[in-house]
């Protein structure tokens, strides 16, 4: 992984092998990152998505072994329990060029990723909601 | 709904059963938006989506009544014949995980929604072109 | 093609039969934009997709010809070999709504694209690494 700064946030590229939600939170944590927006794309593996049950409150959960293109990573940095969260949902395709996607629930690079951080100065925590059965942005 | 200001934009965090255009349409208009590029992911239901159809200068619409994730929502906020106007392109998943996503013209937050707006001070109007059928961003 | 400056980053209005890239460069090097990051919707046509098959250190490529919509572009500008170059992921739909996605080889507009650029005042560059096989941003 390696990181630059710019005038207008944090450009990252991970390296192949990383883990990118690891890696994320491992870059907000050495920058103090108190907040932000996050958007990104890439290559992708081992990767695993989530479908939110709403009724039942809980995930379906699917694993995508092999190597995908990753088309979209839109996501945001908020806190939960004290500790920087990055929320984000991926689109990613394989060799027949169809898109799935989902929660990203974890991921590892491929060939290389490169993720903005647009970063805000307010910390934003998330709280448990008991209706929805998720932890919401709440202030 | 509820809306959070930060120093780089403005996060909006959205309830289950708001509708997504006319909430964000709301924050609009309330915090005096002149105009941005728009964010998000999330969960989405009761989803209408457009195809255009160049040659018949019209669109095609297919709605989807069940929860699905919201993958992405990448869009604008312009105005058009003086109201500010978002456009947006999403793409959502269910869980079979396999990716749809249209031009959007509806749809209600399942569980949550988190779109972030970067805002930019000038206003942006939309006037109607007569080759293409659509209102064109045009200064 | 028109452009028009914010206070957060430049809008850009492609016109039917446009080249995306191309117009893209266009721009790049009209404005002196030195990086940044991009983001998009819009329609296209003629559109070049690919997969990168990470064994092989080559592209699959696959060509679609009809018009479809343009969910979402996530990209960068950095340069390489002197020159600026816009990175890009796509997701494309049809009147099936189904999406397909890849990396941006090439495409025309549609009817009209709507693409984003943040602008930052750094220069980031690529090099070609030897075990991917791509040109990485290498600061």
């Amino acid at each position: 992984m390696k990181t630059f700064s710019t005038s207008n946030g944090i450009l990252i590229r991970l390296n192949a092998n990383e883990d990118l939600l690891e890696t994320l939170a491992s870059v907000i944590k050495e920058q103090q990152i108190q907040g932000g927006v996050v958007s990104g794309l890439g290559t992708l593996k081992e990767i695993t998505l989530g479908y939110y049950q709403l009724e039942e409150k809980q995930y379906d959960r699917r694993h995508f072994a092999k190597d995908m293109e990753l088309l979209s990573l839109l996501g945001n940095i908020t806190w939960l329990d004290g500790a920087p969260l990055v929320h984000a949902h991926v689109t990613i395709s394989g060799k027949d060029y169809a898109v799935m996607g989902g929660h990203l629930f974890s991921a590892k690079v491929a060939a290389t990723a490169e993720i903005f951080i647009t970063p805000f100065s307010e910390r934003l925590n998330r709280t448990h909601d008991e209706k929805t059965g998720l932890n919401l942005i709440n202030g």
